[in-house]
């Protein structure tokens, strides 16, 4: 049995990371551009050399396959995204394309004959970061592309994703052809960075993801009066502010009490007038709310809610509005993969834990088309969307070894 | 004996109302300037006609002179200022410039003799608004002017003090002559809308003022990590916008522990990076604490720096900065004086209650000089600075009788 390399893995994402539109400072490779282009055909060719069928679907995702004995089982498939942020680092998605591409050398190598097809796979616009929808080539397998979505979205110059797809060599009319039938793939695993920091503080060398968490995102706008700081007495006030700080802290301990890693965050907030001798009139804060499960994300914009009740029936003159701006279900990982991989890790002396991904995947929209998996690898201070953005290459062959053994036991099935 | 008249005191607001240098959203009249000159006018002549002798001091203080049989008696004086905020109201200052006119016209009838001199003075900048310092010419009767300040404060335009001075036939090489020498006032009483809800709310007609109360205003900046909201787990975090909302919080419970009518405000407040799914990394905050004691000023101040001390032991990475800004102590009015107000009032069946005043006055200032009291009037919903600001007649007239007979009282004293 042949073992995954770190010096190719290293030469891959340092090749990769060379095509950058910002040179010196990180990443930044955004879709259907030169940059992209340039990562595109070493991918194709690394891919070749491993003995893949190469194509490139209707919206550019790289597919490198690998015939199964029996050519119409259901696909396993593996892979991630090769698009960046700007000035990102050079591991986000781009680590899942380079595990998947030397866990296809180690089966090359081997003679490797599956059972079912395999698939590896490079996608484009996961970020979002150049025409602001995000997700897009998975969207686009699953069959969730949003009504004009290729006139309607938009670079930062104007150009669409349509003109863009044809400067790159794509048919924007034939985008529908990306499209998977149901039961034609029958998982999809995913090799990603954390972009947290628990395996890194618990010095755990792989995560075994558990489900990718459930969101609510929430505009809060509470409204009080705006009095004078020095001559109107607490009980007479109707203070935003300190309704919202009240919220805060009663949403946080909520979400601690739900005691599976639920989070809440208020990463936005402006006061009105916003004078230091003037009771705060207006708030509008965010509250960013995530679980595995979407019954603690209520649980917690209810306490949340059930405190601004409170200052509101206390205090006359203060009343609140919550708008929904964003909702995602939590999506759950197959339990017999997140065992497998848990096997093969420990086969191979790797340490596991099981964790929770905070952040959206494509293996997140892929959940609705197949069963998916998703594997971490640790992130150097649970950075990432950072130039800073690391993980050491040791820790990402140790993922990409868990994900080859994975892939090998999965696809010898019958 | 005579009693004040509300026609009269109508008419003087609604005359002095009309200058200003802004028309038809409330009333603008910065010191100094061509509409202050027009009040001064009408303030000296209204002063004449009630039989005071009248002066301009070197700072431009209109003193309206009753003499004592006594001249070399602590004088004492009533009044406050005549220069109003940008698009303020009518009544902050001027409703005690007019409540002393008011009390000069009724012992002019009376043929009233006082034992000490009697000085009726209307102030100006008091609001700091032109120049930006404030509270001006009683800080130059007590021989507080700051270094330099004549020529370093300026207006919009860059006009300094000094210039405007001069333009206005004052001499700023002689303005401390302003200064009064120690002794040479006894007492001095300013009526004031109370620019707070209490008196409205409570259906009190006038409050007797038991201190102006002392403050402190602090910035605090809390600094965290910027982490992701979904892949940072809630005990993994340092949250700067988590760590403010405890620390307001716990600050305002401990306000309302002190019960003496302490009152914490955090009316500004910055959040870095500022976005919806990033953990905040920076907030920078303002708090206003004012008591009539500064120990509870104090207890709030620690309180707040304990949760703080907290939330820093209980998340590495985060930590945390006060730097005080502004403090003021405590001034407490002459109780003695207090009595006679309450007694004068029930004489004239007018109700009171014991109030603190929440804003800074002239009286703070004098303070340092001689004894002081003030009468607070109600302000309709607690307005002040804004045009919508507002006193009835009838309020203010009370609020002059209460004046006018505690002047009468006090100054019958051999």
């Amino acid at each position: 049995m042949f073992q995954t390399k770190v010096e190719r893995i290293q030469r891959d994402i340092e090749t990769l990371a060379r095509y950058s539109s910002v040179e010196g400072i990180g990443c930044t490779r955004y879709t259907y551009t030169k940059e992209y282009a340039q990562a595109r055909d070493y991918v194709v060719s690394e891919m070749k050399a491993a003995g893949l069928t190469v194509r490139e679907d209707a919206v550019g995702t790289i597919v490198g396959r690998l015939e199964g004995k029996n050519p119409d089982a259901p696909v396993l498939m593996t892979g991630s995204h090769l698009d960046t942020v700007k000035t990102g680092g050079r591991f986000d998605g781009i680590a899942g394309v380079c595990a998947a591409l030397e866990t296809a050398r180690v089966l090359h190598e081997e003679g490797f004959v599956p059972e079912c097809p395999v698939e590896f796979v490079a996608m484009p616009e996961e970020e979002g970061a150049r025409f602001g929808g995000g997700l897009f080539a998975s969207r686009a397998m699953c069959g969730k592309l949003y009504e004009n979505e290729l006139e309607t979205y938009k670079d930062a110059d104007g150009v669409s994703m349509a003109k863009a797809m044809k400067a790159y060599g794509l048919d924007p009319s034939r985008a529908g052809e990306a499209e998977r039938k149901p039961g034609e793939v029958g998982t999809f695993l995913e090799l990603h960075i954390e972009q947290g920091p628990v395996l890194e503080n618990e010095k755990i060398q792989v995560g075994v993801v558990e489900a990718i968490v459930g969101l609510k995102c929430m505009i809060v706008t509470v409204r009080g009066r705006s009095d004078h700081a020095g001559s109107t007495p607490m009980n007479m006030r109707a203070d935003a502010m300190l309704a919202s700080a009240k919220a805060m802290v009663a949403g946080t301990q909520r979400a601690l009490d739900q005691k599976d890693g639920t989070v809440v965050t208020f990463g936005r907030l402006e006061i009105k007038p916003g004078a230091f001798n003037i009771v705060a009139n207006e708030t509008d804060f965010y509250i960013d709310c995530r679980s595995r499960s979407m019954e603690s994300v209520d649980a917690v914009l209810e306490e949340i809610e059930a405190s601004l009740k409170k200052s509101a029936e206390e205090n006359p003159g203060l009343s609140y509005h919550i708008e929904e701006k964003l909702r995602a279900y939590p999506v759950l990982m197959k339990p017999s993969v997140q065992e497998l991989l848990e096997k093969k890790a420990e086969e191979a002396g790797i340490s596991t834990r099981r964790i929770l991904s905070g952040a959206g995947h494509d293996a997140m929209i892929m959940g609705s088309l197949c069963d998916v998996a998703m594997v971490f690898v640790p992130s150097k201070d649970g950075r990432s969307h950072v130039p800073e953005e690391w993980t050491d290459y040791e820790d990402l062959r140790n993922g990409a070894e868990v994900l080859c053994r994975c892939v090998r036991e999965l696809a010898s099935c019958k």
